[in-house]
């Protein structure tokens, strides 16, 4: 995390502020990190679960662009730079303890979000046969 | 995390049978534990953000109610067993690289969800004003 990311945001409050409270306070784990779920703002999709730390969030407002912080391979990630699934923001929302962000998105290019070229991350499905848990394509 | 946890499900195998393969490998985090988004299965409306290991997740699977791992009471969570609001799965997913799941939920009770006593916890958006990020009730 940069140097001077712990003071972007102001830190946490009581659980009253954090809970009611006007301020976006947000609470990073140890590893500087919120949980960021993305949906299609058109479809409510579920499309992408990710993380951001200070700076990815920062940049997020700032640019009205979706940036996290990639944990494979530990950097920043304007998603959409190279594939051109730049995700715009219509709308972001905080949950009751500040520790996960909700964002609503549309997504550019060929409107792909997953790595594997699916639309969405969340492609199988969990079933049951027998007692025995396994998945099938949605 | 129980003595008998890591056996539960079969360890994860490669990039290409986590991503495209049949068998649900969960890759729990150093913490033990995988995110869980849970939506409301007639609205598609995001509820809340929560965690699960390994036991909380079978128990899920098993019972067809969403269990969670508590990460600040530092317990197995059957979410509902005394407010009454048991989230009943109507489908489980899983993403791309099999760290997050995705619940999608009939909500018992009152339909609450949120400790606060909203139904979703996701009640604050977040909205700049002078350049400055701040939170208003959704």
């Amino acid at each position: 995390m940069c140097a001077s990311c712990p003071s972007i945001f102001p830190a946490p409050g009581s659980k009253a502020d954090l809970e009611e409270g006007s301020a976006l306070t947000p609470r990073f784990g140890a590893d500087g990190l919120v949980t960021c779920v993305t949906t299609d703002a058109a479809t409510g999709d579920l499309l992408m679960v990710a993380h951001m730390n200070a700076e990815a969030l920062a940049k997020t407002i700032e640019t009205g662009e979706a940036w996290y912080w990639s944990r494979s391979r530990g950097e920043l990630w304007h998603k959409g730079a190279t594939s051109g699934q730049i995700q715009t923001i219509v709308e972001m929302r905080v949950d009751c303890d500040q520790d996960a962000l909700w964002l609503k998105v549309n997504v550019a290019g060929d409107g792909g979000c997953c790595h594997t070229g699916r639309r969405s991350c969340f492609y199988r499905k969990v079933e049951t046969t027998d007692g025995k848990p396994g998945l099938v394509q949605a």
